[in-house]
């Protein structure tokens, strides 16, 4: 083994600036564990002459990638750049010239993962990437080998800062979704394009790495079923609340058997359930297994500092695998064939909110579309709308199948009595009031 | 490597029936895992002729840990019958005969925990405790592992579930501790003779254990300051509510500089602290790194399948370790030499509840002992005790440094004014009321 660990880093943004701070700071524990110091070797970066917010001397730093590719001092290559063709080049290069890898990228882990990993194991190498879901929570880590002996059935995360971040603020300060979607971006919660964040895709990506690793079965992006919470309203915040329960975007995973289901969508959660009560911009994984029971891991999920704690932890799990040279061994190649479940197999309670013409027999008309599939309802309001001939209904059902639901949702929207179907989102729990 | 991998088993109560269990219900994710079958080949009893939950031929039951110690067929000795000293002898016997060994004992973890890890070490063994703290919450792994990367400056933990439920029962009802004691008796969440959970001991223990791992700094036992829950009154968690916090058995470590300090007490809890909402008989560790911040982790701290899952899962992690030939490196020893904090270096904020004579100038008696320490007030409530000449005070300070604190406590008690000094607690957090 080599006198030192040589670093190539690709990327130098708030990432990767985190990681150059740790490895610095933390040199003495770092050595303490792996039994020589580690050092950054190169970084990529995309303009030499930025100002950044740590110290690096002017020669380490390079715009060419083959310096770090195609370096025979670099041992590990750290991936904090982002992008998805580019950046697999990158990654397979890295890896075919036996260099191991640590990533944060989880839009290429949820694509190309599975390529990823293969090409890994067949050059020696390690491929980590814990810091791609729930950024500072070592949830990957603790699925792969705290719960490896047990078999994992449900998994709901919070996993999208941006979009916790936004809610709770519309949940305690009733204010409107543009409204602090603005004040996101101003404090560097949001980014000045949010789609991938507020429609749902990055809770996706990181949804499907949980469920590929916590399920052993190879779960792909369009498995996911993704609905954002652009459309989330104050009045359906409001109503969350009246029936004791709050929205959160989760993202989940379930295991029926051998198949599975795996969606992100605004969820009214009963208060008492643990990730209720995570707020602002943190990120919690909620999972269950069947000998463990309730477990959940909360943490930071982004920023500069506790994403680059989990890409160090990755790299100083590489470099212990140096030592004892058993690198590119630990991957576990997904254990079933993937079965995703049906809509007629899909079951959860749902929250509707519809707009009726207030006339007489409205609300048995409605009723009865429910009951004739057999759907029950939990909870039922029904007020007038101001100014208006129309009335409001909610209803909390009880379990109803996704298809049988849809089909409901899709009548309801051809019925005359139906001016319109304002909100509809899944509902875990029970809420108490 | 052989065909099987098999596993002697010390115990067959609750954790070793829940470890028979899983090695039986998961036996192809532990294959797929480690690549061959696991099996268990003897289990010590103390009695052969004990009905069981578990379905175990009787040819595999012995009486006599000889039949495992020195049975050459015993790849992994798995601990899961509690006790000190003859198990102290087991272990080592085992880990010279070069039979890898895992553990879920916290009592002997706390005291023998370095001299266990060293003959580990030197035998080329594998000795991993995971259940031994906080059940089925893989933490142990996290605070190594996830987070080697960090710096870790503060833990807190609930890690017993014993006096987490009774604490949260009292809180919730109003009722008294006796009367929740027993209930926890009869639910099982409580044993007959309750000394080591009510008095702290447990939670010491484990905070023993997560304080040498977390700081890489040896902690025994006796470097534990420790407070149990059985002079906790109702009057008190009425307080707690009326402040704004909730009550719960904490173990407190931190690190400030090479200093470090570690506790187990009642401690009044921010209702807005992560940990404020672990309830029943749940555990939960709170881990605050330099870099990564806020993180917690949450499950089920005992019974048998959750415990049984963290053992089974370190199985997992010596059979892996099989596979590749590297079993008895994993093992970090402690960075730091042990540097405790001395009681004019521990601050904290309090809760103090006195009886004190109803007459003029008894309050400015009794806070000129605090001003003159320099130590202020963040609340105060003086009510009349109801039939008496007595008043009752209640304050929470502003941080003060452990010793002036006791010597106010001290000299409250000897001033002729003070009737009785009825609770003291630690105080976390800013309690919103």
């Amino acid at each position: 083994m080599a006198n030192s660990i040589k670093i190539g880093l690709l990327g130098l943004g708030t990432v990767g600036s985190g990681v150059v701070k740790i490895i610095e700071n933390h040199q003495d524990k770092l050595m303490h564990q792996v039994g020589c110091p580690v050092e950054v070797q190169k970084v990529l970066v995309k303009d030499l002459s930025k100002a950044r917010g740590v110290d690096i001397p002017s020669e380490k730093l390079t715009t060419n990638v083959e310096d770090i590719l195609h370096n025979p001092d670099v041992d590990v290559v750290i991936e904090v750049m982002g992008g998805i063709e580019h950046t697999r080049d990158y990654i397979l290069t890295a890896l075919r010239n036996k260099k191991h890898v640590v990533t944060a990228n989880k839009d290429l882990m949820a694509l190309y993962g599975s390529e990823l990993l293969t090409v890994a194991s067949e050059s020696g190498c390690d491929l980590f990437y814990e810091a791609s879901v729930a950024g500072g929570i070592p949830i990957l880590r603790s699925l792969v080998e705290g719960l490896a002996s047990d078999r994992i059935t449900k998994m709901m995360g919070i996993v999208n800062g941006t979009t916790n971040f936004i809610l709770t603020k519309m949940m305690n300060e009733g204010s409107a979704y543009e409204e602090v979607l603005k004040e996101a971006q101003d404090l560097g919660y949001a980014e000045s394009d949010p789609t991938a964040d507020v429609e749902g895709l990055d809770a996706a990506r990181k949804m499907a790495i949980l469920s590929t690793l916590g399920f052993s079965m190879k779960i792909d992006l369009d498995d996911v079923r993704v609905q954002g919470i652009t459309n989330v309203t104050e009045e359906d915040l409001q109503y969350s609340k009246q029936l004791g329960y709050t929205m959160k975007l989760i993202g989940y995973a379930h295991r029926d058997g051998e198949n599975v289901e795996v969606s992100v969508e605004p969820t009214l959660l009963a208060n008492a359930h643990p990730l209720a009560s995570v707020n602002d911009e943190y990120n919690a994984v909620y999972v269950y297994g069947e000998a463990v029971g309730e477990t959940m891991f909360y943490g930071p999920g982004a920023g500069s500092l506790p994403t680059a704690t989990a890409v160090v932890s990755d790299l100083v799990g590489v470099m212990k695998n140096m030592r004892l040279g058993v690198n590119g061994k630990s991957a576990v190649t997904p254990q079933y064939p993937k079965q995703l479940k049906e809509a007629k197999d899909v079951y959860s309670k749902y929250f509707l909110r519809i707009h009726v013409k207030d006339q007489v027999g409205a609300f048995a008309t409605l009723t009865s579309l429910f009951s004739e599939r057999g759907v029950s309802f939990e909870k039922i309001i029904q007020l007038p709308v101001k100014n208006s001939e129309l009335a409001e209904i909610v209803v909390v059902t009880h379990k109803s199948s996704l298809k049988d639901y849809e089909e409901i949702v899709q009548q309801l929207r051809d019925l005359s009595i139906v001016e319109s179907v304002k909100s509809s989102y899944r509902v875990e729990g029970v809420g108490e009031v």
